[in-house]
């Protein structure tokens, strides 16, 4: 399993930052969403040494925190950020060394699964339609026309066991397009999962991406003098910056697709965040301290984490639907539904004050 | 002077506390409102030696803090809350036991002064009349029927130079007679501020608290005999809990007003702190790492004490009119037009979390 572990860390400011990215949140439970992610496909594996981590240099020591029990050398540190493609082929190819024909499972590390065994039971369909050779994604059924995501196109609804073909992957539509796919019921949201055999995807790496599959060959043979991490910042330096779903899958004549209907969402906002909350009964998501007077709505978040903080008492009266995020150096109060706007307030602090992004 | 630094610190919480209210806080600029206070008056008394300051213990130490120029002794503590006839009572007397001829001045420590200068001007035309004889208030030309002052009636509009005589005192009238006294042009509020000679003071105390003047007498008797501090809490307890408004003033036959149009506000509440405060030109009452994005009328405070505790970087995305106040170990989130319902969330703490109050 290769998690990606990448991100900015900016839609979810102030709690998440530069080097504490969404999945190093606690944002559906107890454990940041990495760990969670692990522990949901850990019954798959044999264990840790299974498991690759794939993040940039800010988030590696929060990363390696997170998850003491991963082996030092499953971190894959990029040395800068590359988007998906060059990582996954770095991923694919380390597998590969080992045995070209082992399957390869990529995740994202920072999504949400309310139905963990059905989640399994998906990837191991997936993982047996890789087996025949086909690199194989898993769709959620869109619920609405979301601009940000790939759509697959399948026959029928691709309800039903087992992997489907996908006639058309189109990443990140315009919106009247994304209506119209959500209004036929043929297509499906591409979650960022793929399973494939390592050979198949450096397969397509050669064919559609030769920039990125000749660095990884570079890798390769440094690797095998012994010398990977010397040679590790030019050659990723040197390849392209693109993502694994328009360098490669928009570009594959076969790929296939297994319907997962295990609760999914890559919590997107704080928004999002507040949906999937516990709430009282006037829908207020509370800190442990939480004090609301006749307020409604809202999502507040005690997400400080200086030495010794104990939890703050957090007042909200006569307000609705806001998100309060209090940490140690910023706060933060929006509407929950400007949720999205919080990259505004980050770009603004990247000129003003870049210390606390 | 006599400055009075009581309070239970409810209003501006989680600002101001149970051992530091407002008079402790710098609502209005750079210093705390009691340091403001004694600063206004200082140029009219001979040095700090002539400022006697009382409130209760829990204030003690923060208080000594603020005034390190304030004479040890000069600070009259008062064991148990007695409301403000105790309390005006006991340091009238200290001042008596020197001289009861000298004049008292009467200052609330927690009001603020827009023109010191006038204000200065005011007193002095107060202190004439006291000499004379005549207990003398500072009356404010209302604004507002506001029914938790204090109303003087005056011959005309109490204009022009000099102490006239006060044909009524009716201590918060309801709001339909409010409304009528701010209709009649005859009202002036009163700021509680008293001026009067000492003697003429205990005289009033005599005639219509004999309780509370009893009391001081018999504080007067323990300090001849440098036994005070251990009479008092005795003393204190056993004297009744009454204002000075409705203990004395409203039942003396004869006071005087000196009206004072010198920018006089009692600022009741965080909206009364934001229409003092510099806004931007969104009026938005910034902290020094304030971020508004698409953000108007809003009082962001950030009022963290502990050590080390570097500004932070407050960020308000697409809000209007809120009242934010960010302290060490409490956040208070309320629409500037709900801040007097911050005593409701000050109720709710006082079972739950009575610790941050």
């Amino acid at each position: 399993v290769v998690v990606l572990a990448g991100g900015f860390g900016t839609r979810f400011w102030p709690a998440s930052r530069a080097r504490r990215p969404k999945q190093l949140l606690p944002l559906t439970g107890g454990a940041p969403m990495i760990v969670e992610t692990v522990s949901r496909v850990l019954p798959l594996l044999r264990g840790w040494s299974d498991v690759l981590v794939a993040g940039g240099r800010l988030v590696e020591s929060e990363t390696r925190r997170a998850l003491p029990h991963l082996p030092a050398a499953n971190l894959l540190v990029e040395p800068c950020p590359r988007n998906t493609a060059p990582c996954i082929a770095w991923a694919t190819s380390v597998v590969a060394r080992q045995s070209d024909d082992d399957i390869v499972i990529v995740l994202p590390s920072d999504h949400h699964v309310a139905d963990p065994d059905t989640f399994r039971r998906c990837l191991g369909l997936a993982v047996e339609s890789a087996r025949a050779g086909v690199i194989t994604t898993i769709g959620i059924r869109p619920t609405r026309p979301e601009t940000g995501f790939g759509y697959l196109e399948v026959a029928g609804d691709g309800a039903g066991e087992g992997a489907r073909p996908v006639q058309r992957f189109v990443e990140k539509p315009d919106a009247v397009t994304a209506e119209r796919f959500v209004a036929s019921g043929r297509f499906l949201w591409n979650a960022g999962m793929f399973v494939y055999r390592a050979r198949d995807m450096l397969r397509a790496l050669d064919a559609h991406l030769p920039a990125v599959a000749a660095g990884v060959r570079a890798l390769d043979a440094a690797a095998a003098r012994g010398r990977e991490s010397e040679a590790l910042d030019a050659t990723f330096a040197a390849m392209p910056s693109v993502s694994i779903d328009v360098g490669v899958m928009e570009k594959l004549a076969e790929i296939a697709v297994v319907r997962g209907d295990f609760g999914w969402s890559d919590i997107g906002s704080w928004q999002a965040a507040w949906e999937l909350a516990d709430k009282d009964a006037r829908g207020n998501a509370s800190p442990p301290r939480g004090v609301f007077v006749d307020a409604a709505g809202n999502m507040v978040v005690d997400a400080r984490t200086a030495a010794g903080a104990s939890k703050k008492v957090v007042a909200l009266i006569g307000v609705e639907d806001l998100v309060v995020i209090d940490t140690d150096d910023a706060l933060l109060v929006v509407p929950r539904a400007r949720a999205q706007d919080v990259r505004l307030a980050v770009e603004r602090l990247r000129e003003s004050d870049p210390d606390v992004l």
